[in-house]
């Protein structure tokens, strides 16, 4: 098992995972939409968050999604059923161990997934080998060092940077974004683009108010409260005073930044460069 | 005066932001292009950095730009005529008490100038003064709060910190961009809007990590070397290590991000807003 969530598994955040999909379906899928006939693998579908933007953005496509967690698995075809969509088989599965051929896919799509591996570089490279030649991977993942608010505030940053520990000693990294070039050109990857996906919020966007700032932001770092209690990474004061600087972010002369990273890459069309891809 | 300048006047300041304006001229002003026989204020046009796009972008209006440094205002005028541009005409004044009548111009363009004003909600209101109702403000602000990068480090955004403070002791806001918002709408503009202009480079962008990273970010705060030293801001090897590694995200497996602020906003068609203004 390579994954260490931070996330939880509980049904508020699942019911978080859904918000942020539907607030952010359009920032970050929208340019998304592979061709009729094409085989997509979705590794990493967690509940499902992304999955049904995904199959519907692509009705043509055949699109294969695994997780390592059969409990998501089932949750994620669930949420594409209802969604009326047919176009996705599911399959419980280790990203490091994937039942399927070499160069099977014509695509892959990994969505906030590298954040919580180990060993991102190597799920990039095993990744790579379903792809046929010329086969494509998009990477999308958030940066937590990009939130910045006002009004500004020290405790705000402070609690933040417990989610970014917390997650970095599970094994992970939320700053992960930032790094997606690198990533994607060291595990020997072509033409990699990136970019970046920045959600701006201000009071003339309510729902983004609502649906981003309060309720997947500042949600996932009040999800982290007894965790960086409990392992000494900030007094309790200071996170609860943090909390309530970012809602303070929410009224209305307060703006709230945030920035996703989307990449792409082409599987090479020649064995030449997986020996020593590189920088 | 309200003004308290940390850029400096000197050749080497005046060439990077001869180069700034170049390289981000496409992000920033791509989408301003006024209409032929509109009147158009430049409230602190500098060095002219700016207004050489602006005019250009622009060719049936008539710009006014003013600065308050007569030496800066005929290097902008030499700029425009280098350029050959016909459509400005240049004066020294303070945006605090400029020689213009009540209403006399259709649209004012403000350019990385609020940052340096101790009052720049102040200076947003005295501006729509010299709006026709229904004329429109655009603001165009950095953050330097923004600035993030790959590998990360924290000697540089302790180096990066040190312009910050020295510009917030000068009595300016290097952070101002994320406030654009709050600060237009209590000044009083209606249908206020501001959309985010991200920086994003890695090498993939050689053109951008010369012309920006290397050559407008960093060696904007190599310039306060000197001063934050002398302000015991931080010690000179820490300082050192800072531009270092801001240099290090040059590398090819480097990336560097960093966010410009555009608003635009109205001026009232009544005065009934003018008196209670705010959110």
């Amino acid at each position: 098992m390579a994954k260490a969530y931070v996330h939880g598994y509980d049904l508020r955040e699942n019911a978080r995972l859904q918000d942020q999909a539907t607030t952010l379906a359009d920032l970050l899928h929208s340019d998304t939409a592979y061709p009729d006939g094409s085989r997509v693998l979705e590794a990493g579908c967690g509940v499902g968050a992304q999955t049904v933007t995904l199959a519907a953005h692509s009705p043509g496509a055949s699109i294969v999604s695994v997780d390592i967690s059969p409990k998501s698995v089932a949750q994620a075809e669930q949420a594409v059923r209802a969604a009326g969509l047919t176009n996705v088989s599911f399959q419980q599965a280790d990203i490091f161990h994937l039942p399927f051929a070499p160069q099977s896919f014509d695509h892959v799509f990994v969505c906030f997934v590298l954040e919580h591996l180990k060993e991102p570089r190597a799920a990039l490279q095993r990744l790579k080998t379903y792809l046929r030649p010329g086969g494509t991977i998009t990477v999308i993942e958030g940066d937590h060092g990009s939130a910045y608010f006002y009004p500004d505030s020290d405790a705000a940053r402070d609690a933040i940077r417990c989610q970014v520990e917390l997650q970095s000693r599970a094994g992970g990294n939320a700053l992960i974004g930032r790094s997606l070039y690198p990533l994607l050109v060291t595990a020997g990857y072509d033409e990699v683009r990136v970019s970046p996906r920045m959600m701006y919020v201000d009071s003339s966007k309510p729902a983004l108010v609502e649906g981003f700032t309060k309720k997947t932001f500042t949600a996932m770092i009040e999800g982290v409260r007894q965790a960086a209690i409990a392992e000494g990474l900030i007094a309790p004061v200071t996170f609860d005073n943090g909390i309530a600087d970012l809602y303070r972010t929410t009224e209305p002369d307060g703006t709230f930044c945030y920035t996703f990273f989307k990449a792409m890459g082409k599987a090479c069309m020649s064995d030449k460069r997986d020996a020593g891809a590189g920088l």
